[in-house]
């Protein structure tokens, strides 16, 4: 990790926090090729695509595949910013992408203690992770990334949650 | 589980079978209703889509959620049921969606085996997803789901994967 790659994640923070109350939800997500070029970014945008699919890694992915014009990435070296901890399902569609690195700032137990949002059982992924050869940087500018939860959660976003 | 779902199943991998070389991935999904009234159903179109995110159960569940205007299923009391067991991205979508039953034949310890594709770190997931209220019934038809895949192999389909 340099100083990039922090950069990044603080200018990813900035952006949401400039924007949290406009509809989407408190995540966004960027891809840079290894270069410090940008592929692709996104939000998360599940209640405003209502659709549960719609996490902010998702929506880059999709986004970075589109252009890329492949449904296999790891030709292209290509690392992930994220705001958050990614969930469950995101971790496997960033494994199934091809992705290279996973930098990130609020980790997935900050996301679930502010916002409420469950993110899913992934014990040692990090570990697992490594050893399929995706690097992982957790916890960049973990303070900004638990501030801006909490600002989106006291601005009164939606908190989806399939009810058990 | 009743007969019901058995047939359901039995029904998929017939389909899956008699289409296994069409240029779509070897996995086949579909949600009914607790009155088995059809949803969705797709298959796995990663090749055709040019898209790592198109996996059978995120296809399904993306059909299911248009039709139904919602990105929380769990109102519904849906069940999904899947050709072979879900990997990890697919998981954490069901989870997401808020489907309350998963039904699959073949499970992922033979898809990798005989497919080469693998599906994800997701140790004691059934138990874990018990936990939340989803139900799982794993191994419906197991011979049948495991011939329906090694006909794709011999086929001559395509194994997605990217390189480490």
């Amino acid at each position: 990790m340099n100083e990039n790659d922090v950069l990044i994640i603080k200018t990813l923070l900035k952006e949401l926090d400039e924007t949290v109350d406009d509809g989407y939800g408190p995540f966004l997500a960027a891809i840079y090729d290894e270069n410090y070029n940008l592929i692709s970014k996104a939000k998360n945008s599940v209640v405003k695509s209502n659709l549960s699919l719609a996490h902010a890694e998702i929506n880059t992915i999709k986004l970075a595949e589109e252009k890329l014009n492949s449904y296999d990435l790891s030709k292209y070296n290509l690392s992930i910013y994220v705001t958050s901890e990614p969930c469950i399902m995101c971790l496997g569609a960033i494994m199934w992408a091809g992705i290279k690195k996973i930098f990130y700032s609020a980790p997935s137990d900050s996301v679930e203690k502010i916002t409420g949002f469950y993110e899913g059982y992934k014990p040692n992924w990090i570990v697992e992770f490594e050893k399929r050869g995706i690097k992982v940087f957790p916890d960049i500018e973990k303070d900004e990334g638990e501030k801006v939860l909490l600002k989106y959660v006291k601005s009164g976003g939606v908190i989806y949650k399939p009810e058990n």
